[in-house]
């Protein structure tokens, strides 16, 4: 089992995604995460999904995702090559001590307090997929109450370009 | 026309994604950003989903998520109960004169300089979508060279819990 991170420049459509999703869950494909935005131009979007699977299996992924009309590119996103990022937000129960040690933790990782309740902190980081279960593993002695992340993100580094 | 932003609770299956974006695209609903990742609970996802149209039309989309058998649980993030984040990655063309321009400005915005090359700046920046698109529109003098965004996520604060 190896993971993949493909970046897809695809058609603004309302249809796209769907599509793209279908792809993935009629073949049994498994999606570790998926996001999708607006790009540069408003008529494509990029998206990127994160996959895992034997080496046989990706790659007929990314041959059947090409065959898709809305699919314009792909590019694999590599380990070094890119820069890949993804944001977490989470909401831990804390009273008022755990609160300060949930504040420290979230500085050693220059992550950012978002909101304090009397209850709760809320804490906002990005990072790649290693510091973000690095943060994740820390929290292990609290309470999570909610947790989101926006799967991952990336972009080729500027001296990688095809 | 108004924006609503989704947050779905659902089954982590292979399916679901499809299922929730074929309703979408089947009924020309207009999907400005998705993202999807784990939750605390591996048997769970956690989709952000920001849309628009009219009062009518947001209403239905809520009550057609409901009835897909994968959505566990829906809730609204409204502005001012909930932190709402997106992550950008944009690389811009750049000499060595706009590289300490861009700089600047990242900084200015507390985005953080992910990587440079000979002919390119590639920043990290995240906030609410008005953060985000005061600091595109401040990139207006540059050439961007490739961008892509994770869309919306969120959580609802620690003080407006259902």
């Amino acid at each position: 089992m190896r993971k993949m991170v493909l970046s897809l420049l695809v058609d603004n459509t309302s249809g796209v995604l769907s599509r793209v999703a279908g792809l993935f869950s009629r073949r049994g494909y498994n999606i570790d995460s998926l996001s999708v935005g607006v790009t540069e131009d408003p008529k494509y979007s990029r998206m990127t999904v994160a996959v895992s699977g034997d080496d046989r299996i990706l790659s007929q992924i990314e041959k059947q995702l090409l065959k898709l009309e809305d699919v314009k590119s792909i590019s694999q996103l590599k380990d070094g090559e890119s820069v890949c990022r993804e944001l977490l937000l989470v909401k831990i129960k804390a009273n008022v001590e755990q609160r300060q040690q949930i504040i420290s933790l979230a500085d050693c990782f220059r992550a950012k307090v978002v909101d304090v309740s009397m209850e709760s902190v809320m804490v906002e980081i990005t990072g790649n997929v290693s510091k973000i279960s690095a943060f994740i593993a820390l929290l292990d002695g609290f309470e999570i109450d909610e947790m989101v992340r926006t799967g991952l993100t990336g972009l080729i580094r500027g001296n990688y370009v095809d």
